[in-house]
């Protein structure tokens, strides 16, 4: 079936998670995408893992995770060469995607107004942590860090402990998502004009755009949101809204009529609490009465209970257990992709079901310059000139 | 300036969070956008808000978030007029977006095949909690029972302490980005192919997706990433990554040579733990050894200090604290818009930059069905058929 992008170069110089996600997506729809990489090293995320343990030996999941339907050209930057091959790229190329620090890249000849100047049609993408101006332009703008900064930390957890970061990175992701939406809404304008631009992007801002919810609650009450002193599940959300402990596990129960709880649960004495002026500010005191019943139920029978009645609730499930999720594994979800040193690869296939363009992986994530060659045989370099980068330490 | 997505025109059946995010989007790029709502109550978010107080003294700040640049046409989708008006309104649309529960808008006869058959250049995307088939389809999907599900809450917080739902609803917005991704892509695609395409988002597989590079780890290790028993701050990171206390507040630490900070914190005990084969095993005692020093120093100190030497750190604020943060007001992200009734309303304006065509707010969220009238003039109803459409009840 053909791909919703099909025919889109996306010249990726991107590195570890917010860019190299936000190519990947568009890899996915069928975009052609060339990640260039350093020579040797490759893109730092290469040198990462959890616990020191790597997939198949040698290989990071960080990486494997963001990089399939992508081809590595491996180059060095900083050679008066790579521009020669890189412009030749950029004259046909559709999106550029970095996120070096700002200005770096422009540093290097590769700005948005070096590359416009060769391809007017050119849209070119930066992601940074913070924006490229303003009093912490020049700061890392790592994911947690961010996340502590916009609320998000503060607003997790309970008060009796401190703020806690989401156990993944989000800010990171969610940023990869506000460059395809920009990059995406920047092909669709050059259809019908004819001109490309500059789309930029960064993590501080979409974590307040995700938040926005609580945002305006609070900006405009002037009052924060503060944490529960027990398991309720969000700072402004009353009881019984949360996560409650059974004898073999936990469950998530969400806004659903308290007075059905109360009879799954043959809880009587917990109605007292069901009226208004008691479910927020006294949220703490319902939840422990709440687990203090749940606790004496499996999570199977709970659930069960809870569901015949369309309570809202469900299983909480650590990664293995969510992977083999009976409904995960109806979905699909989880796919395998041949690398050529770590051999089958499990992970999260393309998520978005299109059903006239279904994005799929054509190619597990690739080796440093694994298509180095074959990508500059493409751009009309022969083996001699190929040959020749290679000796001087140009490509590799 | 010229709108990316100028002359787009979106049908949004969509209520609550993921739809009104993803058809947000949309309009701050510049698609036109009609919010079907019910006569009177309207989109089931108006009845919403935390701690029971509303803006203006009314309004919800949920829907005030999603709802900007919209128009609301109030219409009773189970009355036989409210076809021919909104099919007659498919018939020149671009988009359609709702997210019922699977299979609802259908049996009220604007499902794809429905609205296709009329435009068969439509894009229709639709949005669940687990996706429209399989064991868990009909449950109800809620942002919090998917992050319970999925990993995210078990990989959150500490493991002396119970599993850490996200505190914002960022699964739904989560799945109003895949939504945006999924319609942009068959958009670019209808450019080139002439046809419009089904697109289907679910909560469950954007989270899943969000949680790819611990997943890709989990699933091929066949191990599972723990909690941490301190506020390190991710399940699979080695010491120091995480959230640490000062005299005054809260400070994030993400990946930085330690030597560098047991140099800023004078605390040449802590080299000893400084070797990969402790990094991770004793992440807890490590944690706690650089917070007895940390207690000792306020934020700013702390922060300037490490600042000066590069680690990647910040500082961890609430929500007001976020708002009034100098990069944020450097930036302009908190935006005003009018409500005809709440007044002035603080929002997250569009976080995407573009040089060509700036994403903007041209309205604010609308009350229920106030543009009714217009759009049924637009579409060609004389004002005594508006009158007897509203007569009837089926428009408000």
């Amino acid at each position: 079936m053909p791909k919703a992008l099909e025919g889109v170069k996306v010249l990726d110089f991107s590195h570890l998670l917010q860019g190299p996600f936000a190519t990947q997506l568009l890899g996915d729809m069928g975009a052609s995408v060339i990640k260039v990489e350093r020579p040797g090293q490759g893109d730092l995320f290469r040198t990462m893992t959890f616990k020191n343990k790597w997939i198949g030996g040698t290989e990071s999941p960080n990486f494997l995770a963001w990089n399939r339907n992508k081809r590595s050209l491996a180059i060095d930057l900083k050679s008066p060469e790579a521009k020669d091959v890189l412009y030749e790229i950029a004259r046909t190329a559709d999106v550029i995607v970095q996120n070096f620090r700002p200005g770096v890249l422009a540093r290097l000849g590769f700005g948005y107004d070096d590359l416009s100047s060769i391809n007017p049609r050119i849209i070119y993408c930066s992601g940074s942590g913070y924006g490229e101006d303003g009093p912490y332009s020049t700061r890392p703008g790592q994911d947690m860090l961010l996340q502590g900064l916009t609320g998000i930390a503060a607003a997790t957890g309970r008060a009796d402990g401190p703020p806690t970061p989401v156990g993944a990175g989000f800010a990171d992701q969610i940023g990869a998502m506000n460059m395809v939406y920009g990059i995406l809404s920047a092909l669709y304008w050059r259809e019908r004009s004819g001109h490309g631009q500059e789309v930029k992007v960064d993590l501080m801002s979409g974590l307040l755009q995700h938040q926005n919810q609580e945002l305006v609650w609070v900006m405009n009450m002037q009052e924060n949101l503060d944490r529960p002193n027990s398991s309720i599940g969000h700072p402004g959300v009353e009881a019984p809204f949360g996560v409650y402990p059974t004898s073999d596990g936990w469950v998530t129960i969400a806004m659903s009529p308290f007075q059905k709880l109360i009879e799954v649960l043959e809880a009587p004495e917990l109605t007292a609490y069901n009226v208004p002026a008691r479910l927020y500010v006294e949220r703490d005191e319902i939840w422990k009465a709440i687990a203090a019943h749940t606790r004496n139920w499996t999570t199977s029978a709970l659930l069960e209970a809870m569901l015949a009645v369309d309570i809202w609730c469900g299983e909480i499930k650590q990664h293995l257990q969510a992977a083999e999720d009976p409904q995960v594994v109806h979905r699909g979800i989880v796919q395998t992709y041949r690398h050529s040193t770590a051999g089958d690869v499990k992970v999260i296939g393309p998520v978005v079901q299109m059903s006239a363009t279904p994005p799929t992986i054509e190619r597990g994530a690739p080796t440093v310059g694994q298509h180095t060659d074959e990508i500059l045989r493409e751009y009309g370099l022969d083996n001699a000139a190929i040959r020749d980068l290679r000796n001087r330490g140009v490509v590799s």
